[in-house]
């Protein structure tokens, strides 16, 4: 399952509105097939698995990071059918698809048909690599990452507004590959007019995957952009993952809303004092409701900065 | 060297203007006497280990995390002279001692008693537990630690000014030890005002280790407080370790004037947002000048929060 999870990390970020999926078939100890799902969602990832492995998908074991879709569409046939015809022996799916035409019919299918099936295998990561499309399936609206570049102090610039650079250049590029997942990147109209970012993906070899650009607030969007007015508004959009990057106003606004579902912090070992703070005020009333809200999900170290990741609380 | 080691930290915070140092008395793999510095400053590690090792000491290895004093005082005979006397084949010795009073000649005195010596052993660890000493030895100041307790966001209170609490009982417990290991804490005069902290030590079987008192700037200081009107002034005291502990005023008088040598920042994983920020104007002109002042030197969870310790960079 780790191999297809990897396989469906290829296509993060461009195959909106499905899901990322990763798909490795196994006969006798050895990969017949592999797929993921390609640019703009078809073919699926067990279409393409299955188009590698041929006969050898017989009697093979599917590895599939999502349950195998049960619906028939005119860009193809069901995943759950094309299992099905292939003659494999057995299917080990990471997690159930939410989506109303398939939700648990998939897996039904493939057990009428013979195939013997284990749900449940690395369901974690699955979930959370395709947080985007879950979120989308169960509340309507994407899966929100606030990215913060932070000083010890918790500032993104001096008072003078000067704020290159605070992080070096192992956070910069992560941060970029964390845009290349994402199908569109928001930023703030001040940080739009003060910046004129190009938010694009400067790592190389993946250039083309720049998300489409969001400026959040009133007002015209420069040409290429799209205008968000209120970040409920993100729900609109046909993005699976939504990055925001900022400044302090954009960064409040999502929390104050709260749609932002992961913070990435990037904290550079360096103190400010007096700085511009990375949020703005967000409608915080009591500590007490500060607390509850965040898990620290994972840290590591990259250069000499360090990268928070912190996972919205929701049980 | 790290039971010696840790025999000294039983003494920090007890033992100024002295340094706190640990003795191990090892003969044939057996310990058979152990010291550290007494509250006050005497006796020293190695009269209470010799003490403790009796004849035994004949031929043993003595383990200390300083060098032997080789000045007798009104108070006590040289330690370097009663490890000669001892009979001990070999001293293992972590650090030099600066005074200079000492500075080698501790070690030449056992070396001319016919005692083989090494030195350098952990001498990182134990440069680090007598920071305070050595600070004052060679600059003539204490050794400073800023302790903040900080949101993700960087901040130490909402802005209508409530803080309670930002950090678990896991932090504050910890910051209580931290207390014990100083002897002279510091806040702003707003702090004072705002608070009236009492600063002690809210550890089972510490109280008594609580330190002194002192309050940042001008005006009278409470019964019982030292008045520090500005940063530079702590040289003046007594301390070896001190620790301010806010607010933000207080923080950015230490930190522009250079005087902060570690920073113990316990991270809350919350977010406030436009809150109060932890650390006031510290006259950065450019970010230029922020980069390569601190480095990460430990980190690690306490309850859910997670401390960060920084080191100020001086070489």
């Amino acid at each position: 399952m780790g191999a297809a999870l990897a396989l469906a990390a290829r296509g993060r970020g461009q195959t909106a509105p499905n899901p990322a999926v990763g798909c490795v078939i196994v006969r006798d100890g050895r990969v017949v097939g592999r797929g993921w799902t390609q640019p703009g969602g078809r073919p699926h990832a067990e279409a393409m698995a299955l188009e590698a492995a041929g006969p050898a998908a017989r009697g093979a074991t599917a590895y599939v990071t999502l349950e195998p879709c049960a619906h028939e569409s005119p860009r193809g046939p069901a995943c759950a059918d094309l299992l099905a015809a292939s003659g494999i022996a057995r299917a080990v799916i990471a997690c159930r698809d939410p989506d109303p035409r398939t939700d648990g019919r998939g897996i039904a299918r493939l057990e009428a048909a013979g195939i013997a099936t284990a749900t449940g295998i690395a369901a974690r990561e699955a979930e959370r690599a395709m947080a985007g499309f879950l979120m989308r399936a169960r509340h309507g609206r994407p899966h929100v990452t606030l990215k913060l570049g932070l000083s010890i102090d918790g500032c993104i610039a001096l008072a003078s507004g000067e704020s290159r650079w605070i992080t070096g250049p192992a956070a910069r590029a992560h941060a970029h590959l964390e845009r290349a997942r994402a199908e569109l990147i928001l930023v703030g109209r001040g940080t739009l007019e003060a910046d004129a970012p190009k938010l694009d993906v400067r790592l190389p070899g993946l250039a083309h995957r720049s998300p489409a650009r969001a400026v959040l607030g009133h007002g015209a969007a420069p040409f290429g952009w799209i205008a968000v007015d209120r970040p409920e508004a993100i729900a609109d959009t046909p993005a699976l993952d939504v990055l925001v990057e900022g400044g302090a106003g954009a960064a409040a606004a999502f929390l104050a809303a709260d749609l932002v579902d992961r913070l990435l912090v990037y904290r550079a070992p360096i103190v400010i004092g007096g700085g511009r703070p990375g949020i703005a005020d967000i409608g915080l009333v009591h500590l007490e409701g500060a607390h509850g809200r965040w898990r620290l999900h994972d840290q590591r170290m990259l250069g000499i900065d360090r990268l928070e990741v912190y996972e919205r609380v929701r049980e």
